[in-house]
């Protein structure tokens, strides 16, 4: 069995903690792992894991790297050059698997949601794996526990298939009353994203349903590298799998999902799956509350204190701080999209930003200078690069620096300092063993990020 | 006649935004103007400058003399050398005044309570001071609007006493029930610590009154300098004026407070003085706001983002946020309290620390270094000192420094950096006109504030 991981998705409802660039799957929210890195513990209970293939934006490519080198060291992980919903990047992803093996059963699982049993959710696999091999595209469907009216619902045939049923409709998100008559009527599941097929059905359906896709997808050549090239992808149009064939399909059946399940859609449901204290409330980080009860406070770097709050939602960033009204908490996306409105980058980057060589935050910032603590892990770099604008100047805090400056290289040790001067040719390495950390000092008229033209990259970047 | 500003004080009940060493009296909230600056500027209408003499705890000195050098180089600002109720400080106050005028009239007001109509506070002053030349110890009473229980009244008697009132008695904060009918009866008022004597009248009760205290204050010696001596002030107990004269005293009479007046001693009375938009909230500084009402919101650096809030009350600060039930917040003081029981400087500072030179502010801490970003105003210089702990390196972020390091003198301009090794004796001086700013980069096993030995300061600390 194959795998892949839908690992792209925008950083809007989980606002302040998810930015457009650090989405909900890399976040860890009462956890050592990020909602990406269980999904791909859970599948490695399932397959070997070289047999998952996980799809991402470029933007959050070395994140979902990073993330997952844990697990393996040469961990397949596709690009798309630009951004096609779900049913490109299905296409693509199916492609890329099929140069391995010819005709495997896939199974899709989004990178965000939380699922804890995971042996239930195996033995949900194992029964849909049946389903497949006999040809249908199987979906796994979550028995709805209460109205709701963020999801779509999938409708089934009563008469059970195999051990799951066959797929009436599929039905877009239902309003209060509709949802409520859904429930009532049983036959009625949650769309959760998570489905199986045989390689060669979802082809055969995309060519009935998509030919389009169907023909881009036969330009893939996966034979030499997992480069998703531009030209062949931008040619697909952008639609999602629900719509390009589940909906059309006559093959679809659904399994339903034995274990328990959440989309982590919003921070009141972030609150829903936490260990509560005796208070009802859910406090994390660096929280002194008095008083409080039935609210979530999510603390990252300050001190949040909070007084007699009752059914909140209180999120600390080292940028933005958001307190919302429980009930509330959808309204988070309008913050996001009045962020983007405005050009505030809070929307799309944390203070702290992360690079393929580690990460930096912006410490200190006046009229004129700006300043960085850098961290660069081990056995990476900086790209050869210069600036038009700005010299900075750098000392070395901890760990032990190779600084490359108009072709002359030079050691640092712990409190040790260095010029580059304007538009000269420099790059900060860390060919050591332990963590390099470094504060910059930058002087110049402009301080943007987009002052540099890059030489050299170890990452493609140039 | 002269004036005694209290400008002593805590910061608790406004924390984060006030904090142990920057108390409310430093604070400007919704205005240019701090509270003291604006108590100051209130006096300047009734007498000259000189003429107003400030009282503050040591560790406040620099900070209230800084504030009122924007008024006049020479003020007056007195500092107790140790904290004793305003009874001692106004015994010395006095007597430093008496240094200049034999038996003046004399105004104490406390620096941290705001006043708005300055035209009717110096109409009512005008009015006691009649009284004061009668020899009385004439009190400013607010009518109270609302049966308050956090305040102490006075109970007067009902004939007029030229243009006040003859004082019957001080009493304790009542219960709600107390307050209630003081309200009804028409003869209590608001405590609100204002009040005018004649000097000699004072240093009379004092000695019929509190003996001890009137001896100790005899020996003060203010003729040759404005010092407090420790040893003098020391042998006084520590007793406020209300209790060691006012409610003693027969000589107390009580003018109306014909002028606004608020003690701004909780963020819900902040919120009460402050002008609301529509939807009877309180925005300040960088807010993003959906559907909230009621609420006051301030942010002094990072975002913050309400939605759906009602009757809220949100501060953020660099370091600490706030987030309180408006009709709670009286216990911040509790929050307060935690802090200092668990040893949490943020009771006590701010990130941005204040400095007779100048202020710094942390900007990055990690495993055996620190940063900070140092701002040293125009003609001033940080003492001479060495540190047994850490080696530091500077660089010139904006202005121009000079630095003595182990007896040699350099003058570094923008750019320029200059390590300062374990042990050296060294001093960051800004001898210039603009101001200096540098990043200070230390290193060090132990990167603490007192790891400092100081040779030479111009603001004797040594």
């Amino acid at each position: 069995m194959y795998s892949i991981i839908l690992a792209g998705g925008s950083g809007s409802r989980l606002w302040p903690l998810s930015r457009d660039l650090y989405p909900k799957q890399l976040l860890n929210i009462n956890s050592d792992k990020s909602l990406l890195q269980a999904t791909f513990a859970r599948l490695c209970e399932l397959m070997p894991v070289e047999n998952i293939v996980s799809i991402t934006n470029g933007k959050h490519l070395s994140n979902v790297k990073g993330q997952l080198a844990e697990y393996s060291k040469d961990v397949s992980v596709l690009s798309e050059p630009t951004a096609k919903n779900t049913a490109p990047a299905i296409a693509a992803a199916t492609k890329f698997i099929m140069t391995k093996e010819e005709d495997p059963i896939i199974l899709v699982v989004p990178s965000d949601s939380l699922i804890k049993n995971t042996k239930n959710f195996v033995s949900t696999v194992n029964k849909a794996e049946k389903l497949a091999q006999e040809g249908y595209i199987v979906t796994f469907g979550i028995e709805p526990s209460y109205p709701e009216t963020g999801y779509g619902y999938i409708n089934v045939l009563k008469q059970p298939l195999l051990d799951g049923f066959r797929v009436k409709e599929f039905v877009e998100k239902p309003d209060l009353k509709t949802a409520k008559k859904y429930l009532e009527e049983g036959t009625y599941y949650w769309n959760g994203g998570i489905f199986m097929f045989k390689a060669s059905v979802m082809m055969e359906e995309l060519k009935k349903y998509q030919p389009h896709i169907f023909e881009v997808a036969d330009e893939f050549d996966f034979s030499k590298n997992s480069i998703i090239e531009y030209n062949v992808f931008n040619k697909m149009p952008s639609i999602s799998i629900d719509y390009a064939v589940m909906e059309k399909s006559d093959k679809i059946a659904l399994i339903k999902l034995e274990s328990d399940w959440n989309d982590l859609g919003s921070w009141q449901s972030i609150y829903d799956v936490s260990p509560k204290d005796e208070n009802n409330n859910v406090l994390i980080g660096n929280v002194v509350d008095i008083d409080s009860k039935d609210s979530l406070v999510y603390s990252s770097s300050k001190l949040v204190s909070t007084i007699g709050m009752e059914n909140t939602v209180v999120v600390e960033t080292e940028d933005a701080i958001l307190v919302c009204d429980k009930d509330k908490t959808q309204d988070v996306k309008k913050v996001y999209e009045i962020l983007k409105e405005k050009h505030d980058d809070r929307h799309l980057i944390h203070k702290t930003v992360y690079r393929p060589w580690g990460f930096y935050t912006v410490t200190a910032q006046g009229d004129g200078f700006l300043s960085k603590l850098i961290h660069v892990n081990p056995k990476q770099k900086l790209s050869l690069q210069s600036h038009n604008h700005r010299s900075e100047h750098w000392v070395v805090m901890s760990g032990k620096a190779k600084v490359i400056l108009d072709s002359t290289e030079y050691i640092l040790d712990k409190g040790n300092s260095i010029d580059i001067p304007l538009k000269a040719i420099h790059s900060l390495q860390n060919p050591f063993d332990t963590d390099l950390e470094i504060i910059e000092a930058q002087l110049g008229d402009l301080l943007i990020e987009d002052d540099i033209i890059r030489y050299e990259d170890m990452y493609g970047r140039v």
